[in-house]
C-alpha cells in the first residue's frame, strides 16, 4: 500500500495512538488502513460406492502451484457465509454440486495471512467438469491420490485426516474437527 | 474505496474478466482491489470453583454497542494464528491470562462481512483488569449474566450454547462445536 484509498495522499507506516502495531496511516485524512488475514474455504467432495470412498480433486490451472492437485477452495467473499463459500468454490472450480456437512478442518497459515477451512461434503452426481481455474478434476481413493503432487500443506493435511477419520467412522466413530497451525510452505507426505 | 492504493488513480467498480463480481479496479495500473470478510476471534474465559462456573465478560468502552457486555474478542491480525488472536484479545481487553482449549463456536455474520470464533479457555488467575477498550470486566455465572445487555448476537448465542453444553458436560458429555449463521443485527435472549 502506497496511497490512501480514500484521499489519494501517500500513506506512512506508523503505530497509531492506543495501538501497538504498525499500520498504513494517511497523513492527510487520518484514515488507518488495517490489513487482516483472509479466509480460504473449500470442501472435501466425497463419492462413496460400495465402500470405495473417493474424493474430488482439481489440478490447478493457475499460479501458485500450477499443475498441482487441490481440494476445491478459494477466498471467501463479502456477503456470504463460510458454507456459501464452500459450495460456490466447489461449483466454480470443479463444476460440482454438493450437500454440505460439518466443518472438518481449520488450518492457520500465518506466514501468508490466511486461515483455511474445509467442509465435508457429498457429491450429488458425477456430472462435474473443470472450471476456468482447473486443468482437470478427478475422483481419487486414498491409494490413488497423487500424494507427491498436492498443491498446499492444508490440503495434504486435510486429506490425511479425512482418510484417517474415515477408517474410524467405518468402525462406528464420528468424524472429528481438526485444527492445526501450519508454518511450512511446501507439503510432503510423511 | 475511491483511489488505487498502489498508484493513487481513481478506481472504478466493475466486473473484471474471468470474474462474476464487481470489484474496485484501477483504470490506470490495472490492480484489482479485492475486499474479503474479516475474522473476529475471542475466548470464553472460565473460572470454576466448587461447581460454580463463571465467565469473564467485558463492558465495552467503545462503539459499536458502548456500555454493553461482550466476551473478550477482536479482529485477527496478520502474522498470528486464531489461537494467538484469542489470547491477545483476552489480554488486551480484560488483562487476563488464559489456557486456551478447543474452538467452541464459529458464527457467520455475512451482513457485516465477518466470521466470529470463540475458544473455550480457563482463567489462570483472578488478576484481571479492564483494558483501554473496556469500562469494566467481571465474572458472571449463568444466572447473573446481564442477558439483556449483551453487545452482539454472536456473544449471546455463544454464551447460551456454552451454559447448555456445561450442563451436559456435568453429566459426562463433551463440549460440542457450534456453527451458526446470524442475520439479525441485535440479539435478544429468548
Amino acid at each position: 500500500m502506497k496511497f490512501c484509498s480514500e484521499c489519494a495522499h501517500p500513506v506512512a507506516l506508523r503505530i497509531p495512538p492506543d495501538d501497538n502495531r504498525q499500520r498504513f496511516v494517511c497523513e492527510q485524512c487520518g484514515v488507518i488502513h488495517y490489513q487482516n488475514p483472509k479466509m480460504v474455504i473449500g470442501s472435501i467432495p466425497v463419492w462413496d460406492q460400495a465402500g470405495d470412498t473417493r474424493v474430488l480433486l482439481c489440478r490447478r490451472a493457475i499460479e501458485p502451484r500450477l499443475g498441482y492437485w487441490t481440494l476445491p477452495a478459494g477466498f471467501m467473499e463479502n456477503d456470504e457465509t463460510t458454507g456459501d463459500a464452500a459450495r460456490r468454490e466447489t461449483e466454480e472450480e470443479a463444476g460440482a454440486r454438493i450437500d454440505l456437512h460439518g466443518l472438518f478442518s481449520m488450518m492457520n497459515v500465518p506466514h501468508v495471512h490466511q486461515v483455511h477451512m474445509f467442509y465435508r461434503a457429498t457429491l450429488l452426481d458425477l456430472d462435474f467438469a473443470a472450471g476456468v481455474e482447473s486443468l482437470e478434476v478427478a475422483l481419487f481413493n486414498e491409494a490413488s491420490i497423487p500424494w507427491d503432487e498436492i498443491a498446499f500443506p492444508t490440503v495434504g493435511e486435510t486429506l490425511k485426516c479425512f482418510f484417517s477419520d474415515m477408517r474410524k467412522v467405518r468402525e462406528g466413530a464420528s468424524f472429528g474437527f481438526h485444527a492445526q497451525d501450519i508454518f511450512k510452505p511446501i507439503w510432503r507426505p510423511d
